[in-house]
């Protein structure tokens, strides 16, 4: 698929802001794919399709969800998970998609998942970073993405973590099974 | 068994500052137990016993967790974690406790579990709350506690996992499981 014809399919999903969120993350993607030797043209395509089914109704994701056996965990869980697995699943149907790497990288890039590939690594970081972000702790992730993949991984999810807990909500399994995945093995 | 027995068996294992320790336990989880309508007993004798193998070798610890069919994800996690549950079992073997609640309450004390009973509960928070502590935000789990069980417990798991969080530590998924499981219930 071309570059041109993903965006505008995307740009008729999102609202504005959120377009201009997606094009940050492609710029982020893509520098990050050639850091760290990653495909650059799937980065930018899940970079792209990332947030497709980010303002589709709860009511609608959470019947693809029951309905296409994806994990039903994602329900007790906030539902701000749900737009990547429902996304992966859309792009797919929707748009055609038919590269398992980027809809993996689309499906996990909001959770994360244990066994990441860099592939989803980069979606995830390239999501947390892209130059419209602004929170507490984003530039220290920022310069950790310029030497170390999975240290800056590791920050991002941390913080994702923590700001959870602060507001007592439930953190996803896979979001805290992705933290030790990448502690536990980074050290040894 | 007799109180004055049981502290003596274990006065026997710790060092005097962890004896100290351990009687801050039992006179909190004392007062936790007529709170909050749990077995004072039970709750006194798993206190005096929580720490029975905190100073056992490593080694030690590793063979049990090994031949004694206990989870063995324990090992690729902080060794902290590794006295509660052979605690349990040495408290059994060596010291013919047989009450399976007040075992539980040893094994789970430094985990958690999701489902925990309120004897777990009370353990989990004497030890966090005993007079002896002194750290950042436990002054805020002890005006917790005089109140509301499930919301001292939740802030006390909480900031036992932001601590490792902090210092880039895996978390054992049990802790995980627990904050998720008292945060979803607690709320429904």
């Amino acid at each position: 698929m071309e570059k041109d014809k993903a965006l505008a399919l995307v740009k008729e999903q999102l609202t504005d802001h959120r377009y201009q969120h997606t094009l940050g993350v492609v710029e982020a993607a893509g520098k990050l794919a050639e850091r760290y030797g990653v495909d650059k043209y799937k980065a930018e395509m899940a970079a792209i399709f990332h947030d497709y089914a980010k303002f589709r109704p709860k009511e609608e994701m959470k019947e693809i969800i029951q309905t296409q056996g994806m994990d039903e965990r994602l329900l007790s869980y906030n539902a701000e998970l749900w737009h990547a697995p429902v996304g992966a699943y859309l792009v797919q149907k929707e748009a055609a998609m038919e590269d398992e790497d980027i809809l993996d990288a689309i499906r996990y890039h909001t959770s994360g998942r244990p066994g990441m590939s860099d592939l989803e690594k980069v979606i995830y970081l390239a999501d947390y970073i892209e130059p419209g972000r602004h929170f507490p702790g984003v530039d220290e992730v920022r310069e950790l993405a310029k030497h170390n993949l999975e240290e800056a991984l590791i920050a991002s999810i941390r913080n994702t973590i923590m700001f959870l807990l602060k507001k007592n909500q439930a953190v996803f399994p896979d979001t805290f099974n992705t933290f030790n995945d990448l502690v536990l093995n980074n050290r040894s």
